[in-house]
């Protein structure tokens, strides 16, 4: 079921922009401000669970941490599983690793090897900004290296000026709620 | 409403010990195989629901970042707006930040200045685990800081010997779904 103009409008509008953060030049999309909107927060999570109820999945991973926000109430909504994919050093037991890279270095996330105890499991991949794709792309490598089936990658807004789509659509198909 | 015995013993078993993280003596709690067991992630759920339901409240704040998990789905399950407590440099716009003492140095945590639009909001503070408490502490302290109304701050897991609460219930009523 596709989002009416209305409410699109309503998320939109709920999002705002915080100019040189976290650098100079840089526009941040403030999500913070949805969040805190129950009108709005209910609009993105009925959209969600009507989106993905006849998917049939197992589990909700998100990415750390803003994608832990929608992942996991999506989870819920749905009566799956939730697992997170994590930065490095911050998951305790046996971990799958992948490095990313960034603008200046690289960057790694992690998910616990036995993150999706049903075998063959199908698994949608959640985060809140796709921008130029490389920690969902690293984060769709590791589901799959745990032999999980990643179903779809969803965000809540896409920079598409930015292509990081190109990236993730390797590995399954990318869904975005808005895009700019 | 109380869990069952049967409910806590379904919670219990599924959170796991995993020895020497994140340094050697140390027992870590491994709530992942919580998350993704659907059958305790809902169990936790509906307990969340059915204990807040009648609070009357108008945000859930979730410590940064496994407080966000189940915090965002109990503001989803209660139509509320959510909004994270962050370490420190995550938060776009104006805040106001709170330190705590670690074992060696210090952190800090931050809120945004306008984090609860409500005036006079009814907040309950929610995350994973209750140790020595400086974390729950400062996020406390920060939502008076912004004029909030904290009614609760809610644990899953309490590690009581650490006499975490002691510190919080300065501020508000402390609540643990589990206690070791």
């Amino acid at each position: 079921m596709q989002l009416s103009l209305a409410e699109k409008k309503i998320l939109s509008d709920s999002i705002r922009d915080i100019k040189d953060f976290p650098q100079e030049g840089v526009v941040f999309k403030d999500i913070t401000t949805l969040l805190n909107n129950k009108e709005a927060y209910q609009v993105l999570m009925n959209h969600l669970e009507n989106r993905y109820r006849s998917y049939n999945l197992d589990y909700i991973a998100g990415i750390d941490s803003r994608g832990f926000i929608f992942g996991a109430a999506l989870a819920d909504r749905l009566k799956i599983g939730f697992v997170p994919v994590r930065k490095k050093g911050k998951l305790p037991s046996t971990t799958v690793c992948e490095k990313y890279e960034l603008e200046y270095g690289y960057d790694e996330v992690e998910i616990h090897l036995d993150a999706f105890p049903k075998k063959d499991a199908r698994v949608l991949l959640i985060d809140d900004l796709l921008a130029t794709g490389g920690t969902a792309n690293a984060a769709s490598k590791l589901i799959k290296n745990v032999n999980a089936n990643l179903i779809e990658v969803c965000f809540l807004l896409n920079l598409t000026f930015l292509s990081g789509a190109t990236k993730i659509e390797k590995h399954a198909p990318v869904y975005s709620i808005l895009e700019i």
